[in-house]
């Protein structure tokens, strides 16, 4: 939540090539959601996330068209869900699990902490309530076989939200002091445990 | 975190027995909790916790003395780690997950999940953290023998608090649905393997 994110060259250049356009909407991406865990969408304006991506409040426009289109692309688990769940099932425990770590460590966030912020959001909450689980608890539980898939799907990403805060809000000191494989070996067994019990 | 929790009876009197005394400040500290939830702590006035408390803001300043000594006692752990961590070494994942659920059906918050909203402190952010490592990971890591201790504690703990935060933020739908013996069975051998691996 804290690491502060050096904006990718390029980011001015209104002629960018395509590349640096999805870097810089990357970047406008990650700054809405860092304020976003921080104040209620009601008070976070165009010109507070133009300053924290580092660009200017017209480059969002012309990307996202007006804030509200922003927040409901950073509302969205839609595209984070998509590389969460691209492994086989039998070895998505450990996809997660290392996919979140790396996340955390070279962003700052991961794909599904967001939703932590739910209360601050008033009525924005509950859409956030309502998009995690269409597209992240229930895209899941479409992956699992046998009974009580969609409990199974809720623990699973429970354990993984967990993790989530143990490492990028609470800052467990040993997480921290430990390699991405290591707590991945540790970690992800007991979150494929849930998948295929 | 939503749930509006009916004041006990009582409240207002200033003679009540003791009883009603400890009632009192137990909804004083929920409703600081809750607005903790929702605001920067600098944000929160007396006149906003009495209110969300159905007291007297005379009567915090009675119980607590000041609105820092109130969020001081907010903002620490201890005595919800204490009935957290009170079950011997072989039951206490399921003493664990047991006591985070009922916590969470019956007053709407858990005993460790206020450290998500760490982020919206500022400073006392801070020291949320340094009160979450040295009030709950540290004390769960001295209950535990054999190597990464540390590391094992952090991580049972993760699971912990995804369990909250799933549950209590997300509301994930099979999670409220399914008794909180069912949840135990389930959730809570998972949480035992990092603390007797």
């Amino acid at each position: 939540m804290s690491t502060v994110t050096t904006p990718p060259t390029g980011l001015a250049g209104t002629a960018a090539p395509r590349r640096d356009a999805e870097a810089t909407k990357a970047a406008i991406l990650r700054a809405a959601r860092r304020l976003l865990a921080r104040h209620a969408h009601a008070d976070i304006t165009l010109k507070a996330v133009a300053e924290q991506a580092g660009v200017s409040a017209p480059l969002i426009l012309k990307y996202f068209g007006n804030k509200d289109a922003l927040f409901a692309r950073v509302m969205s688990f839609e595209a984070d869900t998509d590389a969460l769940l691209d492994a086989p099932l039998e070895e998505l425990g450990r996809h997660m699990v290392r996919h979140l770590l790396v996340s955390q460590t070279e962003q700052g966030a991961d794909p599904i902490l967001r939703i932590v912020f739910a209360p601050l959001q008033g009525e924005q909450g509950d859409i956030l309530r309502a998009n995690f689980r269409t597209q992240v608890s229930d895209r899941l539980t479409r992956r699992l076989t046998g009974p009580d898939a969609g409990l199974r799907a809720e623990l699973a990403v429970s354990a993984l939200l967990g993790l989530g805060v143990m490492y990028g809000i609470a800052r467990g000191t040993h997480l921290r002091a430990t390699a991405i494989e290591d707590i991945t070996d540790r970690y992800a067994p007991l979150v494929q445990a849930h998948l295929t019990p």
